[in-house]
Order: structure tokens, then sequence, then C-alpha cells
């Protein structure tokens, strides 16, 4: 409990950067105070969690979740959020047909949110829709609010779009506090975002963007490597090419992994599709090619394998400090020899720090809950206060714990 | 609230016209005293949420919901009333085969009731057989419960079945009370049901029958305005005629949109399909005639396609009391230029009614946790009145809301 | 009241048979002792709930569902169970691909537990395979709670597996008690576990190898009987033979139904796939050989109709004790000419007995309830001692109920 008092009076002194009834889009729209005040909450309800102290803060509430793509641990981790804090989880489907803009986006999300206190969205198939569509949803929850139609703003937690992952990075971000110490101890850390190899295709952009457009911002060097043609949103590389010039940490593009790897305090290394190939990707998706698709694919495959080199061997890892660089990744890994025959890391590799991505992992639904947290409360480090000064057991109910 | 305590009085001073576990399948099964008292509970149920005062009447118990029809925004209204109270939402998903009547049902019912509260169906499929399916769900429930098998018997909320549509009708009235100051004020106001046309056929008809069976008995003078050919199941539209003679307003029928719009001060557009269509469509579905329904929905569709001028436009709008009566709709709407090419009605006339036809929706929830609320406790007004004298707060624990 | 005062007194007097924490995979894992404790809980549960006495005992935790076969009943009693306990539903779906084994287990396995306390799984379809991919979930939990990642290592009740059926023959078990008073009074009894003919194939063997399994440790005289070749696991069989012995009752194996049911207190006929017909129908499913799959079932189904005369009849009934023997089904049955043409029971014979099935099936959602309480808990009759001394209602907050 000495522990949750220390986060508690570190949250009470954290100036008041509020983030009540805010978003939760992109973490290049909130300020590094609100971000560590994200952390620091996530810690402290983590905290909480282990002592059995109940964080239950809503009687009653929905969290609606629009999952767009597939997902099962994003899932469960806002389920686990919303559950923590007392709210209902319901998803909203929207079958096969997709819901589409305009009028109907406008309508639906206030007819989905009479009594919803979050909604948490996914949307990472379309380049230049996920975001859009996020602010789309929150311009017509808040026009609700303003209108009476709505009793509350419900906040949005993106779940992942095209351009960012903030649940993942935020967590990221935590563990890295966790391993390190101290989110000051990241300064001067040398973090590896590489490209690696994988023999399927169209994986999301926003990881390695999730990824440099935060840990730029913590004073690390943070070294983007991919193969030619494999970049980023290029907005997003200079986003953060600018947040390190800020930081006191420094952000460099290379087209060599070994370089990447060199001396590396931490290495992320995970396949993505080229920006470009995403675009034709969301040309053909929306015009209904599925030709043209199958086309794309064969052709970005083709390319992948002309790089299968980029994976994250026993040899590479011997170039980071120490030969013992933090292995980072978001999950599930394509893994040499066991989830594939060639993929992103050697089966060794993967096997000697797969624990400490699970405990990576671990973070996201404490952050998710943070997130909703920080939003729906006005004074979030008094209403924790609340919690942790009178508690009431998470499991079973006091008179019975009292007596067991 | 103050508001809330004058609403307490006002339940408390009902009529003992107990709902006591009875279903809500139709509301003219219930006397214009219980309907009186579902719209004040719903009204003192909205209250007490928007002063954050928690509903939570249940620390257990399942809210069970049987959709035979897809519906998002029932879903949510359900899903959330449910939970407002305190219960959890569990789906029965009948998979594509449909749940044979007789045996089945009996013993599927008594499977899923176990330790469940509530029972909501939506079953507007088939003309004949929404309704009906309801009471033997609801007969098998009062079998269980007199047999020993269920500790209590549930209550069946009706969300929609091919005679009624009853949770809408009360959103919808709930909606008029708010807009005229009271139920008393309704009586002597016209109401124009009129058909619409949409470029999409085989709407079900319990949306304009749940209207006339309600609105007349409020002293309404209710119009019901179609094309030949498309009237409502004629056993309904009698049973209009007849509560409008005893509620001291009336109900003509007529063939003419602009009749029925001249001088309206409510209007309510909105298209259905045919109740001989409905009819030959059921006997098809049942036969899984495929090409008897595409050549059903084809003449169905050309009929339809001979009622464009049935429209709710800038043009008739001109007609009604001042030109500006309200304008009310269940949603979705088939809006001219915007979800569809011509519809229902003119883009501008929806968008000048678009927030109030979103607050009319809002209701529902409330409606729907009121006829619950109604049905699971011998005094709801007592049981309220424990909620609001000593208030616990639906978000934040009391000591940290103290705090915060 | 005084009757849930005396199961107290009973759990409390239990020899100390802790189950903190372990999984609930197959009855014979569990001492005598262990399974009466959990009877005796679940009858206090039930009692609880009969006299509105709240068991939530979670203020927040999720219960994962893993459903890799069908199921209605076993999904609503879980969610029931887990709901009247306090915990949240979380289905995983898997979606049409398999999880494979391994490495993907042992991840996902870690993803969906970070705030989770109880997984149920049902995975009957392969012979071989439902039970030990529970135990390697059991271990991945293990590992992960070792390891760090896992807060508490979340505990598995098995809804259905290739070799035990154990939330349904526990049920059984308790409504045994139920009717005949005590769990003393089944010694001596004469069960009948027999085979009956059904016109479908491939029905899992959990059912019958549960009851023998669990039976037999009780005295009573359980005869199994099924025609040439429709045998159970013979390691199964043999188990069940052993556990008579050791309690003072019998087994015996027959190839005939009138054996089976001359004089027999008890008969459960019930149809199932012979285990050399699902030995072949897995590999047939691994290989995902269709042509062999729907020649099998075509065999199958032709040595079924070989045995039309193993059904529970009027006339076979007369054979039982007085005639009136309890007859049991795990539900739904193939009643004759009610929902198939010749099925696995006579109409009269089901309609007599109905009620009494359904009350059978009552039990279900507090054996589970049970199992979860009695691994979630250290002390459990502690803690549910603490919600009978001081209770909370279940339905009603207590200022409410204390006026209503």
């Amino acid at each position: 409990m000495e522990s949750i008092r220390k986060l508690l009076s570190i949250l009470r002194e954290s100036p008041a950067s509020s983030q009540y009834r805010r978003d939760f889009l992109l973490t290049w729209d909130k300020s590094k105070e609100q971000l560590d005040f994200i952390i620091s909450l996530a810690e402290a309800l983590r905290a909480c969690h282990r002592h059995n102290v109940s964080l239950r803060s809503f009687d009653s509430g929905l969290a609606v979740s629009i999952f767009r793509d597939n997902s099962t641990r994003t899932r469960f981790s806002f389920s686990s959020a919303a559950n923590l804090l007392g709210l209902a989880v319901q998803d909203l489907d929207e079958g096969k047909s997709q819901i589409a803009h305009g009028e109907t986006v406008r309508e639906t999300v206030n007819m989905i949110s009479f009594l919803t206190e979050v909604i948490g969205i996914r949307d990472d198939m379309y380049l230049g829709a996920g975001h859009t569509y996020m602010k789309e949803v929150g311009e017509a929850l808040a026009d609700g609010h303003e209108q009476g139609v709505l009793p509350t703003r419900p906040t949005i937690v993106n779940l992942q779009c095209d351009i960012d992952h903030p649940t993942q990075a935020m967590a990221d971000l935590a563990w890295l506090k966790e391993t390190y110490g101290s989110l000051d101890a990241l300064a001067g850390k040398t973090l590896a975002m590489t490209w690696a190899y994988s023999p399927s295709y169209g994986k999301p952009l926003s990881v390695p963007q999730g990824i440099i457009g935060l840990m730029t911002r913590y004073g690390m060097n943070v070294r983007l490597a991919y193969p030619e043609g494999y970049n980023l949103i290029p907005e997003v590389e200079a986003l953060a090419a600018d947040q390190a010039g800020q930081s006191g940490g420094s952000f460099e593009v290379t087209g060599s992994m070994d370089e990447a790897f060199d001396g590396a305090d931490i290495v992320y290394p995970k396949s993505w599709a080229p920006f470009s190939v995403m675009q034709t990707r969301t040309e053909l998706l929306r015009a209904r090619d599925d030709a043209g698709l199958k086309e794309l694919e064969k052709q970005a495959l083709a390319n992948n394998a002309g790089h299968k080199d980029w994976a994250c061997t026993e040899e590479k890892m011997k170039r980071t400090r120490n030969g013992d660089a933090l292995y980072m990744h978001c999950l599930p890994a394509d893994i040499s020899g066991v989830s594939c025959k060639e993929g992103e890391v050697d089966g060794s590799v993967f096997e000697r720090y797969r624990i400490r991505t699970y405990r990576e992992a671990g973070w996201k639904p404490f952050i998710i809950a943070a997130m909703m947290f920080a939003a729906r409360f006005e004074n979030p480090a008094d209403v924790l206060a609340g919690f942790v000064n009178d508690p009431r057991p998470r499991r079973a109910r006091p008179e019975a714990a009292g007596r067991a």
C-alpha cells in the first residue's frame, strides 16, 4: 500500500493537465505531462488491483466497443479495463456492411450513447480513414451532448487507427518505465524500431508510428530502420524528428537493420506494409477490386521475400549493447520455426524474451483503464484517493474478508 | 432533485395498478393508469440518471435478449436499461435455424431462465407469429415457475412484434409529453401517422400500429393515411377507432397524405409494407420460396414506386399547423438525397428536426428500464424512493465524490 | 434462512479439503470430500439466491468462456454462475480457425487472463483432445502466474471435454441428493446408464462417462448398457469398476437395455457414438476429410438404425422398480413423436418426467458457481458465512427493501 500512496501523491502533485472528457486519439495530441499522468495512473490502478483495492467507479454505464478489424488481445484489454471500473461492455457489431460515413455515423453514434461513458474504436484497415472516422464520431458526440441528446459526452479511446496505436505505445512506455525504473532513465537510451520480414503482408503502420511518435518525446535515441520503399507516413516520420529535437533525444532513419541494432538498448523488430502499398490497398479495398488486391498481395509478398535477412536473429542480437538489448513486440510475433518457417524473430531469441513480452502486454488493460479514468473524472487523483484511503476489497465482501 | 421528488410523489399517489411480474406485450393490454405510471417512472429514472443517482436495483441477475431480427438501437436501449438496473445482458443466439415451436420453446425458455429477471424479445418478421411466440414464451415461464423450476417468473418485454412496438410507441409518448408539457396537453392535438415512400419494402407494421394503438387513448385526433392497399391489420385499425371514441379523441383513415397533413400538430411519415404483402411474404418465408419472395419484392417495389409523391416534403410541411408541425420518426429514416435518392422525407425537413428525433429516441432506454422496474418490484415507487432519499452516486464512490 | 445456516455449519465442519486455485477438470481427480463440499456449497448458494441473499463476491473480474462447440444451456449456466458472483463474462471467439496448440495457446491464454478469475472451456469435439487442451491451458496459466505475468492463476472449469462432463454429472448428483434426501441415501440405489437410439450420430461420450465416473463413488449399483460396439473409453469403464468396488457399490456392463432396466431405481437413457466411431471421426475431422466424414456418418447412422429398440418406452419403464424409476436426461432429449419420429424416449414417458428434468438442469448454474467459489476463496465457508450473517439483498437496495 506504501507504493500506492507514493503514486497517489505524485498524481495529486501533477500539473493540472486536465484530460476530463477529452478523447485519447494520438499521443502527440497530448502534453508530456498528460502522458506522464496516464502512466502513473496506470501504475496506481495496477497496484490497487494487486492489493485487492476495488476500483469500481461506476454503478452503471456502458463501454461501447467498435472493432472494425479482428482483435483478441485488445478486445480483452478493453473489456478488462471497462469491467475494472464498473462499466459493462456492449459491442457495436456493424455486420458485414460498413457503416457509411456522414449522416449514418452521426445518427448511430448518438443512438448507442444515451447511457455510455466510453467508446473504444479499432479502425486500422484503411489508410486515411481510421483517424478521420474517430474524429467524425467525436464531433457527433460533441454535437449530441451540446444539443441535449446525450447527458454526457462519452470519451473515445483509440484502440488502433491508421496513424497511431496509443494504447500499445503507452503500454510499451509503461513497460520501459518498469524495466528501467523511471521515465527519466529512458533519456539517452537507444531504441531500434525496425522492419522485419514476415510471410504475411498488409500489417498496419500504426505500431511503428506509435512507437516513434511517443518514444522521441522521452529523450531517447530512436532509430527507425526499413528496407527501401517501406517507409511510414511521411508526416509521422517528420513529427518524430521534431520531437526528438525538442526532447534532447535523436531520430534517425536507416536502411540497415544492422546499423539500427548496433549498440541498441532496446530493439522492436516488427513487420509492416510499406506506406505506398497501404495506399494502393486502401484504394483497391474501397473499389472492392479483388483481383487487384490479389495481385497487390502477390507483388508485396514477393517484395517482402527479398528482405528475409531482416530478421531478429541471434547474430543480430549480438550487435546490441552487451548483446542483450531488451527485445519488445506488440504480439503476436512471427517466430521463425515456431509460428512460421521464416519470420520476424528467431525462436531462441523470442523464447528468451517471451515472458517479458507478456509482461509488456500486461500493461495494456491498465493503460486503457487509466485513459478512461482520466477522461471520466474531473479530478482523477482525488477520486482515486477515495478508493485508496477507504478501500473496499475487490474480491470478497468486507465482512467476509475480515473473517476469512 | 426537486423534480425527482415531484415525480416520486406522483408515482406514490398513483392508483395501485400493479404491473408486478406482468409482461409488457401490447400497450392496449394495459390500463391507462398503468401506461401513465410507466411514463412517469421513465421520467423519474431519467432524472435520477441525470442527477447521478444510482438505480442499481440488482446485485446480480440476467436480462436475456432474443433478437429474431437485426437491431442496433433497440439492442443498445435494452442493454442500457438492463445495465442501469444492475442486470447483465446475455443474448440467446438462435443461430441460423429458427427455434421450433412447442416442445423446444418450452424447454429452452426454462433453460435460459434459472437466474433471469427479464427477457426482451424482438420477433417482427412473420405476421401472426411474433406476438404468438411471446405468449408461448410467457406460458412456458409461468409453468416453469409454478412447477418449481424457476425461482421467479421472468418478465417479458416486447422489443417489437408483428402487432405492436410498445417500447417505441411509449418512448414517442414520453417525447410528446416532454414537448407539450403534460399528457393532458395531448388531448385535441392532431397526429398524422402516414405512409411514406421508401425504396425498400417489407418494413414491419408494428410502428404505425403501435402509434395508432397508443395515441388514440390520449384524446388525440389521430389520422392514419396510406395509399390504397397499404392498410394495417384490420383489428388494430378497429381498436384505434374504439379507443379514440372512449378517450374523447378521434380516428380517421384517409387515402390522402395532404388531407392528413392539413393543420396537423404532429406528423409521423413512415414507410411500411401493406398488410396483404406481409401476409404473402410470411407464407413465402415459411415455404422458403426464394423465387416467390423475389417476385413479391419486385411487385411490391413497383407498387411503392407508384406512390413517390407520398413524401414529407417542404411543400407538405407547409400544410401543417403554422407550417411547423412536430416531425417524428422511429429512425432510421429514408432521407431523400441523403440516405437514398427519393425517400420518406426531404433532407431539409429531416435536418430541421434531426436533433429532435434523436431526443425522441433517447427516451427508449428509460422506457424499457421503467417497464422492467415496474414489473420486477411489487412497490416500485417505494423502491425508487429508497434510491432517491438515500442516494448513492452512479459514478464515483461516495467518499471519492465527496472529495472530488 | 434456517436451512442456509445448517448448510453453513456443514460446510464449516467439512475436512479442510482445499480446492483453492485448483481447476475442476475431472470428478475423479477430486476426493469424495471435495465433491461433497461442492454439492453442499451449491445447495447453500441456491438457498441464498432463493432467500434474496446477495452472493456478489467480486467487485470486478472476468469469467472467460471458450466454447469450441455450440452450447445454449451450458453457456447460460456459466453466465448465470459468473454473474451471481459478480464476474463479467467475456467470450473468446476463436472464429472459424482453430487455435493451434503449443506456442499460440500459451500466448493467448496469458493475453486473456490479466484480470481474469475463471476460464470455462467446452471442447468435446475431438477424442483425445479436449482434456489435453485444458491441461495445456492450465500449464500456461500456472507458468504465467509463476513468472509474474498474471496477478493470480485463473481457475479452469471444464464445461465438457472428451472424457468428462463434470458440471453435468455434479448437477445430476445434486438432483439425486434433492430427490432422495441425502448423498448417503444413494448407496444401494440402482442406476441404469444406458445407450438409446437417436436419429443423429456423433454425440459425445462425456455424459455417460461422467455419470459412471461419479455415481460409482456413492455406493450406487451402476449398470452401463449398450449394444455391441458402443463402448465408452475403456479406461473410464475400468475406473468406474474400481471405484464401485471401493465405495461398496457395483458396476456392471451389459448388452441388454432390458437387463439394465430391471428393478432400476434410476434410468438415464441417452444416445452416444461408439468410441471407435469417435476415434475415426477425430482422425477424419483433423484431416478435413469431408467425404470420409459423410461416409462415416452414413455407416454410423445405419448401425444406429439397427438398435431402434433401445428406447425408453412405457414398456421398458414397467421393468423398473415399481414401474416408476426416476428418468434422468441432460437435455435436450430426442423424444419419439415430438422432436423426432423415433428417438431415445417415448413422448408420454418424457412428458411425465419433463419438469423433473428441468429441475435437474436447474442445478447446473449453482454447481458451476460452487466450483468457482471453492476455487477462488481460500476459506469459502468463511466467505459464505460473511454473506449470510450480514446479508445484503440481491434485489433492491437495503433501504429500499426495508421500506417496500
